[in-house]
């Protein structure tokens, strides 16, 4: 296949609606390193934006202070690889704004690709991801803090990716590193130069 | 190549020597999520240790305090698969110190493999670092913090690992991310059925 030389994938991490360590859904508080981590994985792989949803108001305000240091504050000055992908970052309140920001950039309501730990019959291999992150509409791909993304959400979404190692005893990665591992997958050049897509 | 059942991989993640941020050489401070990201992703990919060498006193007594917490303190009951990858972790002052844990533990001194974000000639390439990870020898993966690996440490290794992403306009992945992505090329059941190795 011949790649675009751009994806059009997209980013989430939603806050709510996601599960507690007991299975309650919950909405959960921000984590610095996953603005940082997920951020510059996204900006070295080409992801067209970052959305953070979060619909905690004080958590929405720290999230926005923690991206101004980096975009126009002292932040920018003293590290402007870091300022360059906390750009890639939109903050929004719910999915739906979310959306409604990347139907504005691209002109298209993004595909609702979820992401979750468990094998889900049906779910999208990464070469059919991989494709669709190369075709012409924009593909939003949503991760869950905390404990993942709750059972309702994945169920409106278009599609659920497969899981990164169902088959593994230890199945208990970081959204950061599930993110990454994930975009190495789905747009890494590793990948165009080994896999027959 | 039929894969023997458990990697013989194990990670070291330094914090001297390596480079801060004007390219001077450094002794770096822990990062909480270091520890459990690393861990994490160490355990569910099967690699046998996670070295964490630190040595400036104070510093490693923090990250003592912090894997206390999770291997036997309230952390170990509140979050038993948080205690199995936190088992990982052998914390030294030196890498000297880190290698006699592999050799006490498998009766063999490991071959040493840097990695780097920067290309070098004659580096190792993930398909035979892959193979290496299954020979009967252990591996030790090493990672640094701050913003890499001195120069010198390099050169005394035994291999480099090829960089991740070489030809990106922006290389800037955190040690986290970048652990992530290269224990799944390495120990990953989706290469298993995807590449011939």
């Amino acid at each position: 296949m011949k790649q675009l030389s751009k994806s059009n994938l997209h980013i989430a991490l939603l806050h709510y609606p996601v599960l507690g360590k007991t299975g309650e859904i919950i909405a959960s508080a921000i984590t610095n390193l996953d603005l940082h981590d997920i951020a510059r994985a996204s900006t070295t792989y080409g992801v067209q934006s970052y959305q953070v949803v979060i619909p905690l108001d004080d958590q929405r305000r720290i999230a926005k202070d923690i991206c101004n240091h980096w975009t126009s504050g002292y932040g920018s000055r003293s590290n402007p690889d870091r300022k360059k992908s906390f750009e890639l970052i939109n903050i929004s309140s719910d999915l739906d704004a979310a959306k409604n920001h990347i139907i504005q950039t691209t002109g298209y309501s993004p595909q609702l690709i979820a992401t979750t730990a468990q094998m889900i019959d049906g779910c999208l291999s990464y070469e059919k991801c991989r494709h669709l992150a190369y075709s012409e509409k924009p593909l939003l791909l949503i991760f869950g803090t905390a404990w993942g993304l709750s059972k309702d959400f994945i169920e409106q979404c278009d599609h659920v990716l497969e899981p990164i190692e169902p088959h593994r005893e230890y199945n208990h990665l970081s959204v950061r590193s599930a993110v990454s591992i994930i975009l190495d997958r789905l747009l890494g050049d590793f990948h165009n130069k080994k896999l027959d897509f």
